[in-house]
């Protein structure tokens, strides 16, 4: 939330200094249609294709520690970060550009693992690495993944379409990263096969390149990744689109092992789905037959698509307890190692 | 030069990953025409216009200080860094994006600072600030610029294009920067208004995109811009065409301030253009008729085109000392503050 409030009070600021300044030098404009403030900003040079763009950017000691992410994860995870933004779009990422600071006397080998991790992903996605920039720093390991990608035009996902009666959805299970954080940075204890799932999730998570796709052309109403959990995101299509989302929390699927640490540590496991992040599932609205239509076709190329509450009118995000009354799901973010 | 060698050796390993792996969900794969190792790489997904894209980072105390750069030139001068890449190529830049890694005590008016010197910069070349990231930090601060263009397809100006017989040339003056730096980190003593230019042309270098078009549009055979220091762009032009470039070095046009810096501190001024880098100019080679028409139209924009040499078959870059010998003109790199 806070990273969003100073986000957009720079945009504005560009804004302005775009709108006062007349180009001087510029034979050719493109129209941004969405800038700052969705998953990718979304713009057009091409009478029949959007362009998508997204930056991401992951800090040593801020959003990985040598505990919970070797070399390869890191290059693996920051890429993903950004092919999902393009995901929650509906797009098919095409190209990317790394750029890295690393300290003098990082090995080799590690930088070969950072790019071993991004171009493994890089291929499974059909995404092409066209290049990057490499500098020296006297401080940590800072790596940054810019992500294009293309959708059909005027199609783009955003998170400002949910309407009244549309059906919330999520895809796969939720909370499994936050898990296996907490697993990695030495909370609690599992079985192995159980451990090395929930720390994959971790680690490897896959962008939804698929579903998303899926999700536009059956005509959902809005989507968002889930970097931040899944009351974050909730709460900017809410706050985008001008509706209540009303979830009710023991519908939203969690990975079986994810529910057995919550046990082992005493915690409400949907915990780790709200307020976990870094997932990278998807979460949106669709109307009933779109999600209907959606659905089917998840089924049939075995992606999990689940109904997790629906569009009311009104503000914010709000969940049902037990007792039967309302509260409210406040838009706590991850926080990292901070 | 090590920079070089460590991307290219990454860049192999991606490629072969590429390779290797099939991609599972693409549906369109744009092509990269070239790739890592020139200013910008060039891909296509459209039958008229080829994209550019390319990305640049910045670090606190390894690329700027305290008193060498303020915020706004942190800003102005990330993204300048690529849009002068694109200016290499012969391209208009389109849309931008920003990544920014900072502490978090950084004063929301330093971001501010930042955010204007970029959106200035962004203004003047009608190129859209499409969104950015926003992240914490518990070193350095590192921002990372990523700019899309546009140039005709098939016209982007690269390095490999240099014939024998072309004319080696520069845009602007050389040095500038570099004699800046110098003051500005307590290096000599010249008259405030001389002082005042070599700082601003250290701070706040202006990107060549009128030059390289009409570089692109008068048929330049290649093209590279001076980030480096002369040195190291016409090795790299060299190394790519496979041809020799001689440069006349008392032909390479300077600041009259920069000249008077190097009297002052005892030192042969033509240092600072060949091996002082941040001047942002362009350097590349044309045929002679090419070179004439390029230089009629600069001519008449107040653009001053300057050749300093010419191609010939061998390798490497070489000057003629006073005394007749030939001396070889070595890549050295910039070497920020490390």
């Amino acid at each position: 939330v806070e990273e969003f409030e100073r986000i957009a009070s720079l945009q504005a600021r560009l804004q302005a200094s775009i709108v006062t300044q007349p180009p001087r030098e510029a034979s050719q404009t493109p129209l941004v249609k969405v800038g700052i403030g969705d998953d990718a900003a979304v713009f057009t040079t091409d009478p029949e294709t959007d362009s998508l763009v997204t930056t991401d950017s992951m800090v040593e000691g801020i959003h990985f520690l040598p505990e919970t992410l070797s070399w390869y994860d890191v290059g693996y995870k920051c890429l993903a970060a950004s092919i999902s933004d393009i995901a929650a779009m509906g797009g098919q990422p095409t190209v990317a550009v790394m750029a890295l600071a690393v300290p003098k006397d990082l090995p080799m080998a590690a930088l070969e693992a950072m790019y071993d991790g991004i171009g493994t992903l890089a291929a499974r996605f059909g995404c092409q690495v066209a290049g990057g920039d490499l500098v020296g720093t006297n401080g940590p390991v800072v790596i940054t993944s810019t992500v294009f990608g293309s959708v059909p035009k005027g199609s783009a996902l955003l998170r400002s379409g949910a309407r009244c009666g549309d059906i919330l959805f999520v895809t796969g299970a939720l909370g499994g990263s936050a898990a296996g954080l907490e697993l990695l940075t030495g909370g609690g204890v599992l079985p192995d096969d159980e451990r090395a799932v929930l720390q994959g999730l971790h680690q490897r998570p896959l962008p939804q390149i698929t579903a998303g796709q899926i999700l536009r052309e059956c005509g959902a109403s809005s989507c968002n990744d889930i970097s931040d959990g899944l009351a974050s995101e909730c709460n900017e299509i809410a706050h985008a689109s001008g509706v209540r989302l009303r979830i009710e929390k023991s519908r939203i699927p969690m990975p079986p092992a994810a529910v057995n640490l919550a046990r082992w540590q005493r915690k409400d496991a949907v915990a780790y789905a709200l307020y976990g992040g870094e997932d990278y599932q998807l979460t949106g609205t669709a109307a009933p037959l779109a999600f209907a239509a959606a659905l089917a076709r998840c089924e049939s190329v075995g992606i999990r698509l689940t109904a997790i509450g629906r569009v009311e009118s009104g503000d914010g995000v709000v969940s049902e307890a037990p007792d039967g009354h309302l509260e409210v799901v406040e838009p706590k973010g991850y926080n990292h190692f901070s």
